[in-house]
């Protein structure tokens, strides 16, 4: 990497981590001093763990998972390695979520208030199930060893779309539940008159949008890129994996970063100057 | 284009037409039917209007301009022309989505509601604002033939960045809106009983973000982009446009479809790539 582009990185990175942090210390001073605070006995102490913890887990430490690859200083860390990081950051953001959702339930149950009604349990709900399935999903066909190459291929863009689609419908679906939650707390009108409550939660509100446009644009420049490592093994013509190779999984850089180049009509193309291009490196 | 991908694309393309006819014809059901209905009068018909319009120029309008490349029969169509209908379609969007702002200020103003203090407000205006920009500058950087190739390639990856993102937004706010006029609406508990308009109109936020999420996935395919022309006129290494090539706009195929790859490290080899191949096809 450049050093231009090293240093537009470490921009955008850092303005990232800035406005992540921001966005949960925001969700914490919104419910330590302008709601109830935090507890676990049923009441609305009880619920505002949801949204701290679908800020902390959901939004923030996913946004991370999701581009941790693009750490430059992880580049000469093995490929396995990081994929256990990626993987593990967003089970942490998986547990966050659960938790946060027990949170809410044991709350309506315990004030006897109807479960699932809204639009924004509907598509929280759905998106915290497709989190968990995709999350499995990438376990056993990215991280264990014992995918085939092909199905790595074809799975690999569906990864990426999802990954990023549910990552966007949760930062859609907080929206909807800051301004759920604000309609309740400022009811009669109350939010209407600009409270110091209403100004502060729309700003937290901004703030994660802020966070997911910046994470979106880190992670779609191709310049930003884990690049292929030098002894990398690509695609074979028949898509079937080379056997006896030890630690395959750190070793399929191109289905990893050939995102949008499979299925593609040009991908044999693509592919022969791919490996022309590993042939001149292996030269070198 | 293979006709398996042609077939996956059409299937798509008719799956997004109508989730997305869909979601206007729902809105339509919502306010005519579960609502007060439309009318132009200060009162809740007007701001009905407000709904509806958004449903269709800034979700539906707006998704397929974002796809109006995609479409392979147009591929024999000049790059001018689909500019147009790619520009023109944003313009009808931008303006039924002012209309729709419109609407509800002026309902606000004749109820003495005052404006701008929600979320979902201070989201949607931003994103309308940025709307306009957009449009204002694609028209100039990449429609009117006068902006320097150095300056399309500049623009072209913050213009798609900042196309999607602005999409996704309006659905996320969208969603929000959705969700405070039905706690409005049905108030007092009311939504909480799973009547027919909240389930129905829950059901509209779905067929959304189903459709934002078919445009996202056919947008993101690469196998679906418009090719390169065989006459296209590519990058100079000094990034300056070539003189005296009548209809220089619709030759800048290099430009539009390099979305991804400029600014990178790698754009000089790709370049060369690139017109290793488009010399291969001028000897065909």
């Amino acid at each position: 990497m450049a050093m231009d582009g090293y240093r537009g990185f470490l921009g955008l990175l850092v303005s990232a981590l800035l406005v992540g942090f921001l966005s949960v210390l925001f969700t914490l001073i919104w419910v330590l001093h302008y709601r109830e605070g935090l507890g676990w006995d049923g009441t609305a102490l009880e619920f505002n763990w949801h949204p701290v913890l679908v800020v902390t887990g959901f939004v923030f430490i996913q946004g991370i998972a999701i581009i941790v690859y693009r750490l430059p200083w992880t580049w000469k860390c093995s490929k396995l390695l990081m994929k256990s990081i990626h993987a593990g950051l967003h089970a942490v953001a998986a547990i966050l979520a659960i938790i946060s959702l027990v949170a809410v339930f044991d709350f309506h149950n315990a004030k006897n208030i109807p479960n699932m009604y809204s639009l924004h349990s509907w598509v929280g709900l759905t998106v915290i199930i497709l989190y968990i399935l995709q999350l499995l999903l990438g376990v056993f066909v990215f991280l264990l060893p014992w995918a085939p190459l092909s199905l790595r291929a074809l799975v690999m863009p569906i990864h990426v779309y999802s990954g990023l689609l549910i990552f966007g419908t949760v930062i859609a679906t907080v929206l909807m539940g800051v301004t759920e939650k604000l309609f309740f707390a400022l009811s009669g009108s109350k939010y209407s008159t600009f409270p110091p409550e209403g100004v502060f939660t729309n700003t937290l509100g901004l703030l994660i949008v802020v966070f997911g446009a910046l994470i979106f644009w880190i992670v779609t420049r191709p310049q930003w890129q884990r690049p292929k490592e030098p002894n990398s093994i690509f695609l074979q013509p028949n898509g079937g994996a080379q056997e006896g190779v030890e630690g395959s999984a750190i070793n399929f850089n191109n289905v990893d970063k050939s995102d949008s180049e499979l299925n593609s009509e040009s991908t044999a193309r693509k592919r022969n100057f791919i490996i022309d291009e590993a042939g001149q490196r292996s030269t070198m």
